[in-house]
C-alpha cells in the first residue's frame, strides 16, 4: 500500500510543476506556498484525525496524505471565495450606478427635454466604466474563468445594456450595437468582454420601456414617435428572429418583445385612426406603399 | 449618425484581428468567414427588415449594420448549440458507462469476492478515459471556456468519482485522492483538469454507501469490517470539516455525511456491545503499527 | 372560391369512404350516418352562425361547410368522451376490488395463516378478470387506440400489478411474471395485453411491501424470512438494473427499490448480528460462501 | 412451484407465436431473436443474479425466467426509446420550419403585398408535407401506436394547423378545414391522421394572430377588414360554442378566443364611429350576395 501512496503524492506534487488553465488548478503556486508554510507548523498542532489518534501507532501516512490535499483545498475554496465575495461587491455598485441612471432616464416619460434627461445617465458611464475594469483586473488573477463567476455579474451586466440601448435610442434612434456597448464600457474583448447572451438579454428589457415611451411621448403631442419607434422595433424583432435560440431564458425574454411591438402597433393605430399623425401620415404612407 | 456606425463597424471588425479568451468571441474567425461568404449573397436575398423596406429609399446603413451583427451572433449561438450537443452527447455516455460500474460494484453487498466485484467495474475504467478525453477534445476547440459549459458535464462527473472512490476504498482501504482521479481519467489538469468541487461532491456521494456496505459486511461474519470504515469515514469526515464551505450544494452534500457517519458508529457499537469485534480489535491495532 | 369549397368538401367528404386507424377519424362511420339525419333538420333549426344573418343575403356556402365539420367533431368529442367516461367507470371499480385485495392482503402484517391471507383477495381475481375484459370490449370499439385512453387505466393497473405480485411472492416466494399477469387477468396481448411500464411500475409498487412485511415476520418470529426477501429483492434489483430506465417516472420508482432493499438488508443484519437465524444461518451462509 | 414456473414459461413463449397491436408485444420478433442469440452466451457470461448464484447450486430457474424475462424488456424499452429519438428529431425540424413560415407570415403586419408575405411561407408547405411523411413512416414501424407516442409531435403539429390555417385565411378569408390540412400536410388519414383535437387547438391559436392583423392592417388605411375578420371569427366562435368541450387544454384556448373576439369588435367600432367604414360596407353587403 506504501507505494500506492508514493505514487500518489508523486501525482500530486507532479501537478504543481505546471501552470494551468484550470481554475481549480490555477491558483496552485500560492497554495504550494501556503501548504510548505503550514507543513513547518504541522507538529505543533494536535491533529484534526482523532479516530487513529486513539491509537497509540504514529499517524498512518494516509492522514499525512489526505491532510495535505484538504489543506490544499481549503486554500482553494478560501480563495475562489474571497474572489467571488470582490467580485459581487462590484457588481453590486454596478447595479447601484445602473439604477441610478435607470431612474433618470424614467424622465423622459415626463417628456423633459432629451438632453436634461440623458445628462445624469450619460454622467454614470465613467463610473460604469471604472467598475467594469475592476472586474477585469480581477479575472485577470484567473484567466480562462471568465464563465465561472459569470453568473455573479451576468444579470447586472444585462441590465447595463438595457440601459446603454435606450439611452443610445433616444440619441440616435438606432440600436446599440454589441461593439458600440463594448466601447462604451472600456471592455477589451480580447480579455474581458460582453457576453453575446447578456447583450441580446439586454436589449430584450430595454424593448419593454419602449410601449411606456410611445405612450407618454404621445401624450405629449408628439405623433410621429410611434411611427419610428415601430419601425425600429419591427426591425428589431426581425433581427432576433434571425437566432435560433433555444427554449431558455433569452427565448423567454425575446417572446417577450412580441407584446411590446404589439402593443406599438395599438398606439400607432390609435394615431393613425385619429388622422393625428397627418405629417408623418405622407411619410408613413410613402413607407408603407 | 454615420460616423457612430463606422466606428461601431470598426469596432466590430477590430475585433477579428485579435484572438480572444471570450467565448463569445472565441468562433470569430470561421463566423467573419460565414459574415463575408454571406455578404455576397446579401443583395440577391430580400432583407427580413421590412419597415424600412418597404420603402423604395436603399437600405439604410443602420439595417445593414443590425443585419450583420445578427447574422454574426446567429453562428456563435448555433456554434455554441451544436457544441453544447456534442458534450451532452459524451456526458450521456459517462453516465452510463458509470451505471454500470456502479451496479457491478453492487456485488459487493451480496459479499461476492473482490476480484469478481471489481472486474467489471475495472473495465470499464478505459471507456471513461476515452470519454474524458473526447471532452478535453472538444473544449480545446474552445480554450477558456471550461467553466461555460461545465454545467454539461458536471453531475455526470461526480457521479464518476464517487465510483472510482468507492472502488478505490474496496482496494486500499484508502481515500482516492484528487491527482489520483485525474491520473485514472487520465485528464491533463493543465488543460482539462477535475474541478476541486466536483471531486468533493463525488466523494460525499461514495460515503453514502458505506453503511450500506457495512451492513451487509456484518451480515456476512466480517465484524472487523465495521472498525475500518468508521476510522476511514472519521478522518474523512474531519477532513472535510476543514473546509469553509459557503452554503451550496456541496455543503448540503457534506452535511449528509454526518449520517453515514453515524450509521456506521451504529454498526460498530452493535459489533462491539456484542463482543463481536475484540479478536478484530487487536488485529485492527496490529495493522495500524 | 366556391372552386375552393367545393375541393374542401370533397376532402371531408373522401375520408368517409375509407376505414381508418387513425381515431379521430375510426368512428366516422357512426357519424356520418348522425351527420345525414341531422342535415334532414338543418333548415328547421335557426343557424348558429349571426354574423351573416344580420346580412340579409342567404348563407354562404362557407357557413354550411364550416357547421358541418363541427357537426361532426361535436360528435366525435361526444364519442370520444362518453367512450371515456365508460373507461373511467371500469377504472374505479377496478381500483376499488384492488384496495379491497390490499387491505385483506395487509393481514399478512399481523401474521394470519397465509390462507386466510390470500383467501379474500383471491376470491378478488374473478371480478378484475371481469373489469379487465369490460375495458377490452371497450377498447375492441376503437382498434389503435390503446394508448389514447391509456391514462385512464394506468395507475390502476399498476395498482393491480402490484398486489397480483405481492399475492404471488407470499404464495410462491418467487416473482409474478409478465406473462402470469396477463394470464391471470385473462388479457390476450393481441388485443388488450399489459403495457410493460405499467407492469414494471407495479412490481416496484409491491417492493415497497417488502420491508414492513419482513419487520413483522421477524417478530412473529420466523428469522428465516428476511433472508429468503433479501435474496428475491437482490436478484429483482439486479434485474432492473439490466434496463436502461429514462429519467421518467419509472426509473423514480426503481430508485425508489434500493431504499427497500437497504431496509430489508438492515433487518437481515440486525437477525444475523443476534445470532437468531441459525438454523438459516448455515443455508444462508452455505448462500453466501 | 416447478409448474408454476413450467406454466410461466408456456406463456411467456406463447406470446410470440401471435402478432400483436399492444406496442409492448409489438417488437416481439426481433427481440425473440435477440433472446435466442443472446440464450446461447448465457452460460459463457457470469449470471447478473448473485443472491443464488453465489451458492454452489446451479441458478435455480427461476433466475433464468427472470433473466430471459427483463432481458427481453430491455430490448424492448431500448427499441421504444431510439424510436422516441427519431420522433422528438423530426419534431424538431417541424417545429423550426414552423417558425420560419410564421416569421415570414408576420411581414403582413407591415402590410407587405400578400404574395411576398405568403412566398416563403409556401416554399416551406413542402418541407412539412416531408417530415410528416417521416413521421408517419417510423409509425408505420409500430402499428396501433399513434397515441403512444402522440405527445412528441403535438405541440408542434397544433403550431403547423395555426400557421396554415392563418395562410388559408390570408387567401381565402375562409376557415382551413380540417380535411384541407391534411391535404395539405399530405397525410393519409386511414393511416396517419391529424388529430382533431390538434386540429382544433392549432385554429384557436390562430384566431390568436388576428387582432393584431385587424390593428396593421387599420392602420395602413384599409378600413374594410375589420368586419370581414369580424365576420370569420364570430362564425369561428360560433362553430366552437357547437362543441361540448371537457375542462381542458383544449377548452382555456378556446376560451381565449373570446377576447380576440373582443378586441376585433373593438376595432370594428373605432372604424364604424369614425364612418371610415360606410363605404365598405356596402361594398361588403355586396360582396356578400
Amino acid at each position: 500500500m506504501k507505494t500506492a501512496f508514493r505514487s500518489a503524492i508523486c501525482a500530486t506534487l507532479a501537478i504543481f510543476s505546471r501552470s494551468s488553465l484550470n481554475p481549480t488548478h490555477h491558483s496552485h503556486s500560492p497554495i504550494l506556498f501556503h501548504r510548505n508554510r503550514r507543513a513547518a507548523l504541522f507538529p505543533a498542532k494536535p491533529s484534526l484525525f482523532t479516530s487513529m489518534a486513539s491509537s497509540d501507532a504514529p499517524l498512518s501516512p494516509t492522514i499525512h496524505v489526505l491532510e495535505k490535499q484538504f489543506e490544499e483545498f481549503r486554500h482553494q475554496l478560501d480563495d475562489s471565495g474571497s474572489l467571488r465575495d470582490r467580485i459581487r461587491s462590484v457588481s453590486i455598485e454596478i447595479e447601484s450606478a445602473t439604477r441610478l441612471m435607470h431612474s433618470s432616464l424614467m424622465l423622459v416619460h415626463q417628456s423633459r427635454p432629451l438632453p436634461e434627461v440623458l445628462e445624469k445617465a450619460t454622467g454614470q458611464i465613467d463610473a460604469l466604466r471604472g467598475l467594469f475594469s475592476k472586474l477585469a483586473e480581477i479575472m485577470r488573477e484567473c484567466p480562462g474563468q471568465y464563465y465561472r463567476y459569470h453568473g455573479d455579474w451576468r444579470s447586472e451586466t444585462q441590465a447595463v445594456v438595457s440601459v446603454l440601448a435606450f439611452m443610445h435610442y433616444l440619441e440616435t434612434e438606432s440600436l446599440l450595437l454589441h461593439a458600440e456597448a463594448e466601447e462604451k464600457l472600456g471592455l477589451n474583448p480580447s480579455e474581458f468582454g460582453l457576453d453575446t447572451e447578456d447583450y441580446l438579454t439586454g436589449i430584450c428589457f430595454m424593448s419593454n420601456d419602449l410601449p411606456r415611451y410611445v405612450v407618454n411621448r404621445v401624450t405629449a403631442g408628439d405623433y410621429d414617435c410611434p411611427r419610428k419607434v415601430l419601425a425600429f422595433l419591427t426591425d428589431l424583432h426581425a433581427a432576433f428572429r434571425m437566432l435560433n435560440l433555444r427554449n431558455d431564458f433569452l427565448r423567454k425574454k425575446f417572446d417577450g418583445m412580441k407584446y411590446d411591438l404589439r402593443k406599438v402597433e395599438e398606439v400607432h393605430y390609435d394615431v393613425k385612426i385619429r388622422g393625428l399623425a397627418t405629417d408623418a401620415e405622407s411619410k408613413g404612407d410613402g413607407e408603407k406603399s
